[in-house]
């Protein structure tokens, strides 16, 4: 089964497909969709749900892991984040996909085992555990992958049913 | 010329169609696209965005008014918003329309005369404005048709420029 992570953003969106085979997990496909700052943010948001959307009719996942959003003190930013977010899980249902929401500290739990753990540990993390011969660049792909690779240990846990 | 005003919310989310024709306003269409608390975030923004395209592709309008957003105390209200917020801005691109942001204090003053205007001024003044036998329900709709208003006058003024 492939496994979809998300790290949602207008600027960069992070993505990580992983296949799980067996027990191995695998990196499939990884990047970012990327926006220019100076356009106009309905043309953002269109880039990223026609990006999306065909990154998911290519690799066919049935499930997509997302951050769960928390608001911090830049609430611009979150703004424009809860925004592109509206569009990616626009393009899970589209697609039919299942959707696990995950906290930033529940997927340095799952890969780390360490839910305070830094953003290095969780990158070397996913590194080792996806076999990569190099850590995923950038580091918003990265996010993404640790997310998907959360999200995929969660769908093999023996409580998780489909929708 | 037809401006759509939409007032964005995942529970209930606003639109109202007003026409200017010769400096003759009229309301064309209004109501709510609502969407059940108990189904999943991806269906109610699904639900959203196939509503609002429909509406958008039923009555033409070149341009759309829409609230900006600020956060207050209820950030996970805020999210919910921004997050339909974000399907909304994509059905605009998708159509081609343009995209006016108004602030609250905006749509009022613009309305009312008076920045600080309470609701149920503004209902009262769109109810006026628009000539209609009785103030527009829900205020959801309401709200969306002050900010339609708002929008068109916007277009109107010598300074708009089409993009």
């Amino acid at each position: 089964m492939i496994v979809l992570g998300i790290d949602p953003g207008t600027a960069i969106c992070g993505y990580g497909f992983v296949e799980n085979l067996d027990g191995q997990i695998a990196a499939k496909n990884f990047g970012v969709i990327t926006t220019a700052p100076q356009a106009l943010m309905q043309d953002r948001l269109l880039k990223i749900y026609i990006e999306l959307d065909a990154l998911i009719k290519a690799h066919r996942p049935q499930v997509m892991g997302v951050e769960k959003l928390f608001f911090g003190k830049n609430s611009t930013t979150a703004i424009s984040v809860a925004q592109a977010r509206g569009i990616v899980l626009l393009c899970a249902a589209q697609n039919n996909l299942d959707i696990i929401e995950i906290t930033p500290n529940e997927v340095k739990q799952s890969i780390t085992g360490y839910g305070a753990a830094d953003k290095q540990q969780v990158i070397y993390m996913v590194t080792k555990i996806l076999n990569l011969a190099e850590p995923p660049k950038p580091d918003d792909a990265a996010d993404a992958l640790a997310i998907a690779l959360a999200a995929s240990y969660e769908v093999d846990s023996p409580s998780y049913s489909f929708r």
